[in-house]
């Protein structure tokens, strides 16, 4: 199935040797609705079923022939496509039918601001920048409200009309010891600014807060990497950005603790003068810069977050203020039933990222939606990208949004009912091999399929891939090899393997899957490795 | 010559405003060449020749006929766009391709691998991922080898065949006083050893060190914009990334004394044991990430680094083992008469970074090329991007390659050629305006044009204008509206007008722009409010 090449192979030399160790070092030369094609020895094509879909940005298939002769239209049409710093209706068309949609699902009543970049890494980055940028002003408008009553209250005190109160508080914020007096009221006074200044320039040196769901993706750039919870990805780079809370999904009491704990330590100190008396109050601080939450966690297993889940992080980021910024790069654009995810757990975010299918599988796009009630427009002049906004990438994400939302959302139904086929099928395997087949999740065409461990199997072969977590992979090179099925296991859970198809999936495609998954689940029980191992 | 719209603005609302009141919100419906189109009042097209190029995006034009024409070849062959996880032969092709280019230019003798990704900043990012990845490998081995060393020196201690030396080097280590004993050579030996952990602790628990020129411009994303010079992108942000040394470009002596500081506080203490006695001695330790270069700063106001400087930075670099990554994506892909621009000044980078041009004007892709001798092949288990290596933007930026290799390079000799006769109209206007235009800079069709501080102006416009580093904002708002000249200023140097034109500029377009520059000069000069400010 590998061509043959006499080129050196100069791009990504290590990777594609493990590809060609697993059997998935394919070339393939044709791809359409489900169905990716290799050629065998002789030149004719090979189908194979993909079930990986672009890692979930095919939710039309493949070279979709409605998207492709609107992408050739686009480029016909010799409308620019890239004219930064001037108008782009387009983009704002794209951002006013966004605000429809997620306004329909949500409930919202104010709009989002968007702002657009290219893939779904940068719109993360782009997200957290903006509720940094947001942070940063609130920080700055909190700490010039301190100094206005610090000023007042110095200037009472030079015109003697102040004393500092005796009070606990100001005992503990100025770490006076009980029952020794300063020299002056001003002098106290000075002795009280002095100690509140050093506390609240601590606080306000801090890095922001940003926090994340164990298990989460949300990229692998220089920040967005320190968001996602694979130590694996992240901490060779712990020295190039922010670091994250990674709270668990599963364990409200720890999640309230976490965020309950980190404002407790985060509080300033603020001056108060009542009555010719100052006193210190406690403040809340802007110690949070975001909460990142993915509907349904991808590259972490397919993990589903359910309503309660939803309800909770949703009631612990607003009594904490947290920005909730919700990541829909895999789970948005129809793929689970609905355009958003996260609202068929009724979770409401202050940010929505989506990317990935938003492309239409050819064109590469991202963006990013704000809440009026966060959005700062002085972003705008701080924040670009060359390449985002684009008149082609803008143009077909308006055409995908057009073809998901044509005849009333029959695409979300679609998705919604093959998701069901689906899963159907894949319970019908976990049901028949019990013993290998530990669960399946997911929701709608994202779905996910994990394997008991498998370390104690009596194969060697088995055994021993299992125990260095590359089982999944040696499962595809089997499916892919023996049974013409393109799937992979999610990234930071090697046990489960992904289905993320397009639409299109067929009754005819689920049932190939399943033939194929029973094959695989039979020889996984009946610790068979000659053909696992081909 | 805005279109009226009754759709609410819900993308980048202030900028929108920014644009409208500056004379620059135009939607442009129609790109071809140099020259982009807005439509009158009767909606008729007017035609704009186009000086921004999309951020030098497009050496080869808006709309590339060949280029477009081969785009749609692409979409109609039906090959895969994304299917991750398997082979890219067209990827490699690519990484091939730039091989022969880069050893052709470079004289390189030996391969440079590759990893795409979709944007310039997220290229920036792979690099500066891979180069901290290696970095912290090397970190790795270094601290091992100590350990070793450490191990060695306990076995022969606790065996009795050790003592610890007297040396200088010694007490100043352990922190001994002159004069004092231990108990025993043992004892004598742990403290040292505890000193010596204490202190590679410190020196390895530091952040990695990037280098980068005042006046650079990375990119914005959460990691590269710390890489970016001007701190209106970059200060509110220091809570998510590493930060940057930033080091001036023509003062050679601040730049080695700046490394060799670094490098002298960055030493780690190893043990070794000599006829039975244990000293300390000082290494290098890897503290260096990277040091990024433009060879020419585009956003910091076209600035060109000239050979001498860009000599001395290679030998401060070679010699504190500082990986160089070289920023060509401005100026790469031909634009200033070379593929890349730093072989123009010998400057040879162990990373070279492209995007913008590579392509086409239509597609999104960049790519990092790492010099084997600095290449982590398991970096490739550590880093991806779900659009990076697509066959849409691989199979156009091979075009874009064969495009400007065609007839022995004449596309380079094209580029120097325009960008002569360019850069012979700028020198022109500036001779005969030297109170108006302080410089003119750059190389091929990458040029700027600097006008001197009108903060002293006669007129109110100009020199308010001028104070809020806005004038080249108000003079690219008269060249468009007075004379269809579209031409933005550099974003951290806004009194400089940035010219990157395709290769196809013509002599009456470059004369079209004398004349109107002519016009804005002769304006500001005669403080012609009325006409500037439209």
């Amino acid at each position: 199935m590998e061509s043959a090449s006499t080129e050196p192979q100069l791009t990504e030399p290590y990777l594609t040797t493990v590809l060609a160790n697993s059997g998935l070092g394919v070339d393939y030369v044709r791809a359409e609705g489900n169905t990716v094609f290799h050629l065998d020895a002789d030149g004719k094509e090979v189908p194979v079923t993909d079930y990986c879909g672009g890692y979930a940005s095919l939710i039309l298939g493949h070279n979709n022939a409605e998207l492709t002769a609107h992408a050739k239209a686009v480029l016909d049409s010799g409308i620019p496509v890239y004219v930064q710093f001037s108008r782009h209706p387009a983009a704002n068309r794209l951002a006013v039918k966004l605000n429809e949609i997620v306004a329909r699902e949500t409930g919202a009543t104010e709009p989002y601001f968007t702002h657009f970049a290219s893939t779904g890494a940068e719109a993360i980055e782009t997200a957290v920048k903006h509720a940094e940028f947001d942070r940063v002003l609130k920080v700055s408008a909190l700490m010039g409200e301190i100094e206005g009553h610090v000023a007042q209250a110095r200037d009472a005190a030079r015109e003697g009309r102040l004393t500092v109160a005796d009070s606990a508080r100001v005992k503990a914020a100025a770490g006076t010891p009980s029952g020794s007096t300063a020299a002056s009221p001003q002098d106290a006074l000075e002795h009280l600014l002095a100690a509140v200044a050093r506390h609240n320039g601590e606080v306000a040196g801090r890095p922001p807060v940003l926090l994340a769901l164990e298990g989460s993706f949300h990229g692998k750039l220089m920040g967005s990497v320190q968001l996602t919870h694979n130590s694996g990805f992240r901490s060779a780079f712990g020295g190039l950005g922010a670091q994250a809370h990674f709270l668990p999904l599963d364990q409200p009491d720890v999640l309230t603790k976490a965020v309950d704990g980190i404002r407790a330590r985060s509080r300033v100190l603020d001056v108060v003068v009542t009555d010719g008396v100052a006193d210190v109050v406690e403040r809340d601080f802007p110690a949070f810069c975001a909460f990142l939450v993915e509907p349904i966690q991808g590259e972490g297993g397919i993990r589903v977050l359910d309503r309660e889940a939803a309800e909770h992080i949703q009631r612990v980021s607003a009594a904490a203020d947290c920005p909730l910024l919700i990541d829909e790069i895999q789970t948005g654009l129809g793929r689970t039933g609905a355009f958003l995810a996260s609202s068929l757990v009724g979770l409401r975010g202050d940010y929505y990222v989506l990317s990935k299918s938003l492309g239409g599988g050819v064109a590469k796009s991202s963006v990013v939606l704000v809440h009026q009630k966060r959005y700062r427009g002085e972003f705008e002049l701080v924040h670009s990208s060359t390449f985002a906004k684009d008149g082609f990438s803008t143009a077909v994400a308006l055409k995908v949004l057009e073809m998901l939302e044509a005849e009333d959302g029959a695409a979300y139904r679609q998705a919604e009912e093959r998701g069901e086929m689906l899963r159907a099928a894949l319970d019908r395997v976990r049901a028949d091999y019990p013993e290998v087949v530990k669960e399946t999740r997911g929701r709608g065409l994202l779905q996910g399929l994990e394997f008991h461990d498998q370390s104690g199997s009596g194969s060697a072969v088995i055994s021993s891939a299992a125990r260095s977590g590359i089982l999944g992979y040696v499962a595809a090179g089997f499916l892919l090899g023996a049974h013409r099925i393109r799937v992979l296991p999610t990234a930071s859970a090697p046990n489960t393997l992904r289905f993320a198809p397009s639409l299109h999936l067929t009754e005819e495609e689920t049932g190939h899957l399943e033939t194929a998954l029973r094959d695989l689940c039979a020889l996984l029980r009946d610790q068979d490795e000659q053909r696992l191992a081909g």
